[in-house]
């Protein structure tokens, strides 16, 4: 159950709340972000609403029987926007792409990428700096002076930044430099890092788990917001399998079911999703067509150069294609 | 390694051809269509073509890496294109849609059915009237005299009819009266089935198995290629993975990838695919955008009173806005 | 639902039964087995034994809440022994060992083979004459000629056969050759074959599907008993994972599950358990420790030359010292 | 390629030694742990052992074909041995228990555990005191201070400690309280977790990752190993699949592979890896005979009030039928 509060309920309020319906039996939750307030009470027994309803401080009420609370879709039945200032939106209508290297090269690298984003009229970069690696011996990221160069230019070309954050440290020292955070494949159940996330007033989207449930999803957005932060995005790009003729296997069920279960934006990564340079475009449309609220793809100057990735990342050529395709999609859709 | 014979092209000379190859250590297997003839080589060594280029009877040679042969895009470059008659066709741009009960009811549902595929201009109905349960003591279909009885209405209407075989001893039984046979996803390693489909002249739809992997898929069909017919579909309807909020994962990844490696078209089966009935229109139209040449899908008047399968069954209210969709979509495709 | 009926009962109270159960809205399907005569009544409804308890003809009655009944531990709760006649058993404290190449080659392969039982006091042989082949250009066994030619050498030396049969067709020509028909992976839902296996009186070990759930097996399983075949057994062979280290991933927790659901006996198959001939022994072992009633594997005088399988095959020389290790742990077990 | 460094080896020495691979187009990482110094080459081209083999400084080079180097067997073929000090060895034929709850619950909890593990002479007692939960609204554990507090009566009573340390600044807070630190399933892949582990002198036990391969999981390893630590053990604790009759899948394969492709010692988890208390034994036992150097399994006096996993937790009684009878099968085997 979630009851939302009144903006600047007091403590006394809060506390009285808190009682009646401890003495209802339900533990509760108290859950303040950068946009409201409320109490989540979690418990067995039935809940007979007008028992609290009267209560003072308490703006709704809502039973969502999921159990994840906060990102169901239903006590909020209207999407969520992502805004990233200057008018980039996600979600509810505002389709976004992202795009990039899989890892930030340098300076050229940088300015080769947001030139074809200019071009193209795409507003958002993606890319890493810190780069979790299977080998400890591979390169790892140009690091936190990487991000600072690529902020600047992405700033002096009005481009916003999307990149990954590995561990709460990292937090911190990236805060002021992305416009969004991401939360990668292998740490999409680092609680600690989902919690210190929820402590942030700066997107977050989460990948799903190299093998992560839709549930699992939902439940590690659920910290996030538990923690305090709103503005969160839910990322599909393929789970493992047997299947080893793509490097994952991307599901496009999760789109519409994800939709369906969660108010947030559901962003779509097709170059993880099937691995392979030449099929990414077609997942990427089907991708649109089923729902998703955006797409994050890899793109490089010189693919077979990249640092990393470079199988399932487009050549520029190949990207122009793919961002005229997608928006002949769309335009028909609407 | 395939060599396309002469037509015509007598014992003697074949033999011979296979003599020089055997004497090159190669393994050789005759192939005979209803098309065409094939010498299939397999072998470690090494080809090298002038060797046998030169020697009577043979049309073509064909060096073909993949463990499948026939089957492969790498000999047949051009789309194989399945014609029903009438005009019906599949593949190389024909792109064509099934639909119709999981199972054949009787008089009153196939008329509906009917109905309701003229209405909008569909020429391919399914059904299945012998049906794979995993409990012994469940419906099993209507078996021999339900199909007549189908095919019967679908005659005076003009409709074909694509059903599941589920065993050899059907095949002749049901030959004169289905359009298409249906290998189901439990069969689609039931080498015996395949073989003896084979020797039939009628199209045959592979349905890819519940955990089967793509190669597996291809090798299936390179089954009934090699028993003597081409007339082949392959259908990708979702593999068995750890995620239980959708009844299987389709592999939209599969779409670009079976096309990519096989001449044969491609259908998807969103039905099966996730198995939501809310979802099945995105991920049928995911499919066509990524490539499928064919999408079949469940659809009954009534769902919640289907003999089976009605979680995952289109009204048919539903169904004519998934057609209407599909069909727009397809307009800007072209 | 499970009515045990008196042997003997007649038509007219059977009908009486069936009748009764009717009206109480029980949908009822007659099995009758080489040992018994079933009803199994399949219904939403809450069942009162009472309504029933009282009629003539009926021996026990057993509610199952199980969607499989006659396979359930839940009625039967003796485990099940299989004779092969000659005091060869298998089942209810019977560790039976199985062994053999993968496929049967010839006398002299059979010889060797059987002369290594023979010295390890080994009753029953394994191999197969008719193979599942992934691909139509691979060799496919020696079929039924190689099936007597086996049968008549293991006669003389008082060894059982179990070998695969994979399509009805085969059911009759194996019939008097085979101690005991196995069902492949391939074929686990391969439901015609299943029910036309329960229409003979000889023992029938299903394996595991390739991707099969327990639930799946035990569901086979009940085809075959609602068939009319009582002498069934289950195999766990591995399972299709995302794992590649393996061949398959060997489920240990079969074991102990399907031996609490089923009174069956459960075999294990660690050859394509994990599929690594160095590995084969340490699998046997934990499966016998974990309750396996027999374990069956792949043994060669010479692995690298068997025509297939070869990299899971054991030579004599280690099948001699695995069979010792498993003698040992039997003793100490009991 | 690894290179062995004797030990005191100097600066000047090293970089000489850096400086020819250098020039023999290897990237190479120096590698400094509490036993001993190490080169890792990494680099595409042969290698001729010669061209280094006289320089100073070097005690041996093993050229190691595996993507991971210093966990390998491939270099150091006697099994590793971890001793935690009071003759408490795991691993090199030493075959350790470690039982305890899963949540530290408190006082009473840790005593009565204690309490069994002394009266069976078991050293290790396991349990967390930072629970990962998919839902932030659980309970998450009793955190450092339960630690403490255990800590304290486990040095009274002569008990070794492993517990699971979830971020990096747990490390510093909880090592002086453990004297093994246990990586979660959920944080296998978590890099700046297991680079900070590398710095620390305590054993580190990795647990695979809830669908992490056996490659993965051995290159988790060679992060701590080659950020310091060589103290480290592997554990398998069941993987994620399609069958949901368990929890997870136990991978018995796993054992004797990691064994094979390792030097460090091997762990089993029953308790995770079927999730089924009836079944926790055969699993356990199975392990024991497939090759495992230590059973972890979790234990409660009251299960089903424990504050998790209670369903698969063995309550005493069980406890102590499982250890008679883990300890009879390892006499047997020696």
């Amino acid at each position: 159950m979630i009851i939302q509060l009144e903006n600047g309920v007091n403590g006394e309020v809060l506390s009285s709340v808190e009682q009646e319906l401890k003495s209802l039996k339900y533990k509760t939750t108290h859950v303040k972000t950068q946009y409201g307030s409320y109490l989540i009470g979690t418990g067995k027994r039935q809940f007979d609403i007008r028992k609290i309803g009267h209560l003072k401080g308490i703006k709704d009420i809502h039973v969502v029987s999921d159990d994840y609370k906060l990102v169901s879709a239903k006590w909020k039945v209207n999407p969520t926007v992502i805004d990233l200032g200057d008018d980039v939106k996600i979600g509810g209508g505002h389709f976004a792409l992202m795009a990039g290297p899989c890892s930030i090269e340098g300076e050229e690298n940088i300015m080769d990428t947001i030139n074809l984003l200019k071009a193209n009229d795409i507003k958002i970069m993606r890319g890493g700096v810190y780069k979790p690696r299977s080998s400890p011996y591979s390169f790892r990221g140009l690091g936190i002076d990487g991000l600072k160069l690529w902020h600047q230019l992405a700033r002096e070309n009005g481009i916003k930044i999307v990149s990954e954050v590995m561990q709460v440290s990292q937090i911190e020292a990236m805060h002021d430099y992305v416009d969004m955070f991401q939360v990668g494949a292998r740490n999409t159940q680092n609680y600690n890092l989902l919690d210190e996330l929820g402590r942030v007033d700066k997107p977050v989207m989460i990948k799903r788990g190299i093998s992560g449930t839709i549930d699992e999803l939902l439940h590690s957005a659920e910290y996030v917001f538990s923690g305090g932060n709103e503005r969160l995005l839910l990322c599909e790009r393929g789970i493992r399998t047997y299947e080893k003729a793509s490097r994952n296997t991307f599901d496009i069920n999760a789109i519409p079911i994800l939709k369906e279960k969660s108010h947030l934006p559901v962003i779509a990564d097709p170059s993880h999703g099937i691995g392979i340079r030449d099929h990414v475009g077609p997942v990427a449309m089907a991708s649109a067509v089923a729902g998703a609220d955006g797409i994050i793809f890899e793109t490089h100057c010189r693919p077979e150069e990249a640092f990393s990735d470079g199988q399932q990342t487009l050549d520029f050529n190949e990207a122009n294609q793919l961002i005229e395709k997608l928006r002949v999609l769309n335009s028909m859709a609407n």
